[in-house]
């Protein structure tokens, strides 16, 4: 479907991950391993947040999306490498169906928000108008495209995502299996999903058959210098930095965690948390 | 905002209509002399109708639709020089304010229905809302872009345009000034439309303030004759052979007449007429 | 590198041969079997030949030609459902370097020839301005890509495609073996290329290592009809239809001949012929 | 024909110069007052140096191009809107009769030399082969596109830019008006150009006829603080900051002027200099 990596930590170059590692998100883009395709080529997209040291805060994030496959867009290498963030997303798409055109591209962008999803509503095109409907009139005039994720994000951020992004998501996640069930769709939702506000990242792993996409959370920097003292690049980051990804970056023993099914990864103030969807987790 | 072309008769090439002529389809997307801009520069499209001779009946039309600007789109020349149609649509796109994308490009198409607009639902990213939910339900998954002509397509389907075109459309303009009047929109229509199913065609021309965009029917073929009759290429096209269009294609004297505000042109089984939309002429 | 198919027989809707078998070119796009890479998505081509009965000959042929892969590349779709040809070219493409840009994608053309390619000039940045420099000065304005198939289309022209499309092809491979050689590149050609006039086509299958890409010839229609009395698709075809593709479409007991390596197919007149390239065989 | 920007000074975001103005390069893309066409549609360009604050020296200068109109390519917005530096060029093309590739949008860049082009060498289908020819073999390799404006550029550059860049735009001048003499084309060159190597800034006007395409160089700060007290931005601007243009971008009293005929603005060091192409001001 799709692949995606969020990063939260020292500032750095985009292309440190999305270009240099052996199996970067670049890579995935042709030769994904554990997604439904090996070929990821509907476009792809990244939002970062300004390097607050040299910019004032709270600041909108800049988005670039492009409907071209990633692994030949020139202008997202050019990006990557001269771009140096503290907190980016960053994604590859593989359509489910939906147009390729640059609104269907992820992360999706409200205010300060950043959204990215890999997965599917099953039978979207049943459910997407009560879904619509539930959308914020007041938001409605902001969704651009005609994908599920981005109705997703403006669910989420219509049932609170800004108050309590975990509680959001799973009234979301409710809202989306009840609409199913008025439908006779029986898993309706498959769905890994990274949020950000700029300083907090969210990244959650849910869906309704409890066979969700995979998703890995990175080792705690300080356990990984532990295990990997030959690894210089690991001296250099900051303690809190952490990545999460659809698929490992590379082979690093211990560096990669499988975030649990009906749970979420959360990153903020230099330190990250698992924690189980316990509503939805059922 | 756009500029549109409708074409009915003998099958010609669509490159007849689109390149060749002084102040071509293709010359306004650089220099409309009639439109509220002059570049026409978002996009292009063009559907058309399989020549009936040489194909089972009733066909579904095809289209070709590109975002860049139709005067360096090469696919749509290649298209236009090797296609002949005895009906088709073609539009060049301005946008007032959707994505330039390939789903948001005229002409829309639902089944053997193709429909294409200029001008534009004022006030609609608050009207959007309230127009989509009057989209019937069975009709709303087959909406892919952002806009509001294909909206109002979809409208249109929804209120009887497969039964009753014209009262259809008529339907479709209350909806959006009554929409209009619920969010204090005072004008929210201008239109120009062309629609057709594939046998007949209606070209409408309205606006809210009376005050529509240009629209042009030409001339009955046997008076131009008369009127021209050195002109060889009137000889021939056949009788019933009628254009409808944003502007002018050239200055052949007494080519071209304005269909009048609140109207609409018809042609079918060879001719052509103008009638008013008495319900909304007001 | 890249797919393609080259058809010669019945006019035929192109989607029968693009989209409707189990593996299609256009499923080659994500699942190549054969190919050095399963995705071929960095664009795509068709050339088409106008059905003779219902135009003048002899017809330049059109070329469709965009820069997103031809899985999710909605006109390609299109046209291949309403354009119906006896002779075309469709090509999908996986570069070795050079941009992803519509004078890039194959077939090229010039007059009413056209040309594809799969394979690559090994050290072409080294080798290019020499061989640029061979191409006739008359020709030279027409390269309008960046490519080594372009320009081995053009050499081919210089060196008398136009009166011996098998003589110029071997000259032309002797010309970049020799330029190869006086770069110190080892083996510089990998090549099977698919060329034509709009009556005849040619399909050439050659590498300096002797280890071409794979390419088959479908077996004759006669004796397909014997082997199979059960399809009856094939009694509707021509007797002298025949495809040459990079990948067989399917798994027809018998309908697939391999290429020989330093061989070429040649169809013209109803008939297909295989001969060696004799001068080049060594 | 195009239209360009080119900044050395205090580092600014990007957006301030090509979005924020009345009569800003965005501005020009549709509504160009002084070119030869109002629209330049046919793509955009921007390349940047880095801040040296913030990184190495001498960097690499980033490049992001697109081939849709400046006035809708959301990218550019986003990158304008959140990349700032010292030293940048920009572009909108209006092609005459190039592809619209990315690889035909300006600036070009060689290492960390950038390359920008308005106007046009003349005949150049019937000079292109002999000045190709004339690219230094080992820079041959590096033309990517199929401009007049990229192969002035490495003409150029193999004619000692690196060296000495007045010096070798004036041989590059003098090849192409032989090259011209010797196809019997009048008048072969129009140019406006700016090059820059990440320090220094050269803009250029000169035309065979000697009646080149406008171009501007903003006045001296200190001057226009004089002129202008009560323009705050003014204060905020190092005293040695220059703008050159095709068209003001503004009406601000005295703080334009022309760059004169076969002459070349030269910023560096924070300071502007004006100079005559002297060997070839005939």
């Amino acid at each position: 479907m799709c692949r995606w990596l969020a990063y939260s930590g020292s500032p750095i170059a985009l292309a440190e991950l999305l270009y240099k590692p052996q199996h970067s998100l670049i890579d995935q883009s042709r030769h994904a391993r554990m997604g439904v395709e090996t070929t990821n080529g509907d476009g792809c997209g990244v939002g970062w947040y300004p390097d607050l040291a040299d910019r004032a805060s709270p600041a909108e994030p800049a988005v670039f999306r492009a409907t071209g496959p990633a692994w030949s867009e020139r202008n997202l290498l050019e990006l990557a490498r001269c771009v140096r963030s503290p907190l980016f997303l960053a994604h590859i798409r593989a359509s489910t169906g939906t147009a390729v055109q640059q609104s269907n591209c992820h992360p999706f962008r409200y205010g300060h928000w950043l959204w990215m999803h890999n997965g599917a509503i099953h039978g979207f095109p049943e459910l997407k108008r009560d879904l619509a409907l539930l959308i914020d009139p007041s938001l409605y005039p902001y969704v651009e495209g005609s994908t599920d994720s981005e109705l997703m994000f403006y669910l989420a951020l219509s049932l609170g995502l800004r108050d309590d992004a975990p509680r959001a998501v799973e009234r979301m996640i409710r809202t989306i299996e009840e609409a199913g069930q008025r439908h006779g769709v029986p898993a309706p939702l498959q769905m890994t999903v990274a949020v950000s506000d700029g300083s907090r990242l969210w990244a959650f792993r849910y869906s309704t058959e409890h066979r969700s996409r995979s998703l890995f959370f990175s080792t705690d920097v300080r356990t990984l210098r532990t295990l990997h003292p030959e690894v210089a690049a690991l001296k250099e980051v900051a303690d809190g930095t952490r990545i999460v990804v659809s698929e490992p970056l590379g082979d690093l023993e211990g560096a990669w965690h499988e975030v649990p099914e009906s749970s979420y990864a959360y990153v903020a103030d230099g330190h990250g948390e698992l924690h189980p969807l316990s509503s939805v987790a059922a």
